[in-house]
This record gives C-alpha cells, structure tokens and sequence, in this order.
C-alpha cells in the first residue's frame, strides 16, 4: 500500500470509440499497476456546458461500464463519480480559489479558447475549472497525475495553488508531479489528423458498433489513391495508405508484414486488406463488448457507491486537516 | 412559522464601535421581529484577505457575544458561523458558478474597487464572492436579503443566478427581494464623515471602551469652533457642532432641546456639553456591556452550535432538491 498516488478524472462523454480506448483509456487503466489509482467520473466539470438532466446519470454510468469493460479494478483503484463528494471537493475549491491569483485563470490558453468559441457562455464557473481540478486532486493528497501536453498549463496552476496555500498556512499538500501521458493517436478512417467524434459518423469505429456497421465504415476508408486497380502493385507505407496505417495499430506484426508484402506484389486487393483490417478490429471490440454486456447499470452503480465510500473517506480527512490550518474549527 | 425568511451575513470583524452599533447591528437585529431570520457570521467570506488562523475563531466568537448582547435572539432566529454549512455552501457555490457570466463580475464595481486597492491580492474567490454570497441567501431559500445602497449591485447578481437556474433547471429558487437598510448614519467624533475604525483611535467611541476613554474622545471631540469663551452664545444647528449633532443620536429629546437652548443663551460650557454626551453614551454603552460580560465564550459556541443544527438541516434539503434538479443523483 506504499503506492504513490495518481487522480485522473475521465469526462463522461457517450460514444467512445477506438481511438479513445487506444488513446487514453488503456493507458490511464494500465497506471492502476504501479500507482494506488483514483479515477473519477468528471459530471461536475461537464456542468460547465449545462448537460441535460435526464442524461447526465445515464452518461456517468455508461462510462463507468466502459471503464471497467476496459479493465478497470475497482479492488485495486479507487473508481467513484465525482459528484459523489462534491461537498468536499466543493469546500476544498472555496479554500483553495482565496489564495489563486485572478490573472493566471484569465490568462489561461485552454480557458482562452473555450472563451473565444462559446463566447455566449463564459460562465464563472469555467474560469475557475483548473481550480476545481486542483481540488480534485488535492483532496485524496494526490502524488502524480496524469496529463497530456494541453493539460500542463493546468497542472501548473495546481501547482501554484499548493504553493501558495503552503505558504500561507504551512506544509498542507504535496506537490503534484505529471505523468506524461503516453497517448496513442489513432488515425481517422478518412485519413484527416487523428479519429475523433466530432468529425462525421463514418470516419471513427465507435466501441458500440456492430460488425456490420464497422465493415461498412472500412470498407469507405481512405487507401492509398495511386492504387486504382487490384493488379497495380500498391506502396502502403511510402503513398501513406491510412488503412495500412491502421493496420499498424490492430493487426500483429506477422499479419501486418504479410499484408505489407502482398499490397507490393499486387497479390491483395483493397477490398480484401479493408475486411481483414475490420477482422482485426473485431477481434479487439468483440470481447470488449462481450465484456460490457456483463456489467449491467446496476452493476456499475454498485462500483461507484463502493468507490464513494472510499473516496468520501480520504476527502473528509482531508478538509478536516485543512480547516484547522486555516482555523475554522466551529464546524 | 408563516414569516418570511431573510438571510444575513455579519463580518467578523472586531472592535465595533457605537457607529455599527446604532448604524447596521440594531437595524439588522429589529428585522427578527417581522422576519424568520438566517444571521450568519461571515467567516468564509473573511479569507479573502488571509486572517490569521489563531485569530479567526477568536473574532467570531468575540462577534457572535457582540450580537448576542445587541439583542439578537438565537431562539428566534438561526444564528451560525458560516463556515458550519461550508460543505452545502460551497457545492450550491460549485452549481452556480456554472450559470454565472463571468464578465458580470468582472464589471461589479465592489470587485473593481478592491482589485484596485489590493492589485497584488485580486484572488479568484475575491471576483467570485457575490456567487459565494448568493450560495448564503439561496441556501435557505431566502426571500429577503437587507442590503445597504453599496450591496445592491450583489442582490441583482443573485437575481441575475436564480433567474438563470431557474430558466435551465426549472423553478427551484424564489428571487431574493432587497430590504433596504435604514443605516442611521452616526458622525465621526472628529466632525469628518461618519465614524469609522478606519480613522484615528480618538474618532470614535469603541464599544468595548470604559468610561474614561469615552470621556477622553468627547473632550477632544470637535464643537462649534465660533465659540471661543463659555461666555459667548454658541448656535449648535447652525454652525454645526458636531457635539450637538452627536448628542441628537444619544441624548433624549427634552434634554436635547435643554443644552440647545442654553447653548444658545451661554448657559452651558462646552466642557459641560461633552461630560453630558459621555453620560448619554455610557447610557447605551455600560448596559451592553454588562450584556456582553454575561456571556462567554461557552455561551457564544454553545449557540453556535446549536444554530449550525438548524443551518444545516435546511442546506441540506436544498442540496437535495437542487441535485435532483441538475441530474445528480449518484450521491
Ligand atoms: S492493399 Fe491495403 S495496404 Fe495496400 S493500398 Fe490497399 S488498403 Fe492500402
Ligand atoms: S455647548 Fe455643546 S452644543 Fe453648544 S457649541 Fe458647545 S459642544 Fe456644541
């Protein structure tokens, strides 16, 4: 139990595709080996963009089953939706937004850009995002946390928060460090930057798709254009064939070279390389969703309640060590 | 039980002089007679400005006997310390920051006003604390808020929140109407402005003061400056001496029109006049007093506590509501 600990917070956002699972989610789930995990279901953050109502449970419990269809260990990690200990994080937010500095918030790039694209919605509540991250993590006295490039700029201020509150009221956190994280960047089906949801339907393998629909969306993915006829013997890595490049990500290395072989000699067909990649992303989205049909609602509502009774645990510690440096101590 | 709720907040500030006493405590405790009033001593709105932690419990107790021994009635009305509900404030503050425009409080002239003051503390909570202050009121589902001219501004930003949460959330909170204060507004003992800690230590009369510092600032205080001897008839409305303008306030109305007419008709001295405001004022002053030594510490906790029970049950409930509404219903 000597493991340092990580907080990393996981947006509950429907529709994951595959490009997330490679991209983040196997990654984030494999720290749970060398680190004593805290994964959180972020529904406060989302707030910011006013989620509906009706949905926003059934958000947090559909990635909660994706979480631990992917294989997150509820005995080993600490997994609970954020909400669960708002009152905490809450508090710990009120403490920590004294001793933030205004401008640093405002001069934020990740808040500057989400200002200039919903301009009709910079809501208090955004600006102060990273603060209320920092009390995420603050609250379970987290070691680590795991960030990506466009996420430093926020461990930065966390970081100044603890600087500061230290400062003022004497050795209270520990510093949070970063964990670089290593994220795979799937590319799109249509060969335009890397999969993501927003781009259309067609151009992303969602973690929920059937058989057929995955055929189909391959089937329409961008290969190597010099490449008209099946005699023509094709160049997938120098002509930048993005099935090819797809491949690489879900096909083992005997299969990959062999295809790779094949396109040179004019011995495969497009059509053929495209169903054999939709068997290769099968073969990774089958048992995962044979896995997911195993973890019902309920199921995961029970992992989150069990979380929350943990999670609830460290955070009342916690606040209560921080009121008394503070010295509120009526409560 | 069929009052109208009001809600309150007491800076914990100490060394109140006779000008709080008569200009915003009495004010404030007369409304428990027509209202069902909330008085809470605003201890988590005080760390904006880092008070020292040894000090912080020790003014609200030393502020809570203050109220106490001016009349308010904990019987009659919930009387808490703030930070008692931090928890159910701070996450009611959390669901609102995410309704609030950011640029109306950037615009609150309160805010400009301290960021120009401290332009080396402009903290995030510090523009955050009319969204802190409308969690105080909403809490309790407050219909009244008593504010002076200077909080109006605060009062349209919580109407500005209720009417947000409202329209996406549907009708959750009931809009908070101002009561003005009839601030009565006691003159300085040096003639200038309105008495205030801020000014000289001789400026105003402390409520704490014994009776020879009280006569030792009346002496000094400033008198019509066109009666040099107490032989010459003094004219205390029209050249306006402060000391009969400070008698007005403390001195009834018979013996008020006396020292005015023999003011006029130099019969008294002004040596005399002040000996007879320092009567008038050890009038209100050594009665409270005698209050404020009945009352400990103890006391004052015991109290507290007591209204932190009550504070609480009603944040709770309204935490309860509000989570439904928003869709969070995992805790
Ligand atoms: S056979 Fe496969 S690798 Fe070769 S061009 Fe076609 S899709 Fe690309
Ligand atoms: S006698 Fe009293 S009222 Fe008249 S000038 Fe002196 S201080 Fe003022």
């Amino acid at each position: 139990m000597n493991r340092k600990k990580i907080v990393s917070g996981i947006r509950p956002t429907g529709n994951l595709h595959i490009g997330n699972y490679y991209g983040g989610m196997k990654g984030l789930i494999n720290l749970q080996e060398d680190y004593h995990a805290h994964f959180f279901i972020a529904d406060l953050h989302s707030l910011t963009t006013h989620p509906n109502p009706e949905n926003l449970k059934k958000n947090v419990l559909q990635i909660a089953r994706h979480y631990l269809a992917a294989g997150l260990d509820p005995e080993r990690s600490v997994f609970y939706a954020q909400s669960s200990i708002a009152p905490e994080i809450s508090e710990l937010h009120t403490y920590l937004s004294m001793v933030m500095p205004l401008g640093d918030l405002l001069r934020c790039p990740t808040f500057k850009e989400k200002a200039k694209k919903h301009p009709d919605n910079v809501n208090y509540g955004l600006v102060g995002y990273p603060v209320l991250m920092t009390a995420d993590i603050l609250i379970h006295n987290g070691d680590y946390v795991p960030v990506g490039d466009d996420q430093l700029v926020h461990l930065e201020i966390a970081r100044t928060i603890v600087r500061k509150f230290n400062l003022l009221y004497g050795e209270t956190f520990p510093l949070p460090q970063p964990i670089k994280e290593n994220a795979v960047r799937i590319p799109s089906l249509s060969g335009q930057g890397k999969m993501s949801k927003s781009d259309s339907q067609d151009s992303f393998v969602s973690m929920d798709d059937s058989p057929t629909e995955i055929n189909k969306k391959t089937k329409k993915a961008y290969s190597d254009p010099k490449r008209v006829y099946k005699n023509d013997p094709g160049n997938p890595t120098k002509n930048g064939c993005n099935v090819f490049h797809l491949h690489s990500y879900f096909t083992d290395g005997d299969r990959l070279n062999a295809i790779k072989k094949q396109c040179l000699q004019a011995e495969i067909g497009c059509v053929d390389c495209k169903a054999s990649l939709t068997s290769s992303i099968l073969s990774i989205i089958e048992p995962f969703q044979e896995r997911l049909r195993g973890i019902t609602d309920h199921d995961a509502e029970g992992i989150l309640l069990d979380g929350k009774i943990k999670a609830k645990d460290s955070a009342q510690q916690l606040i209560a060590n921080v009121r008394k440096k503070i010295g509120l101590q009526m409560v």
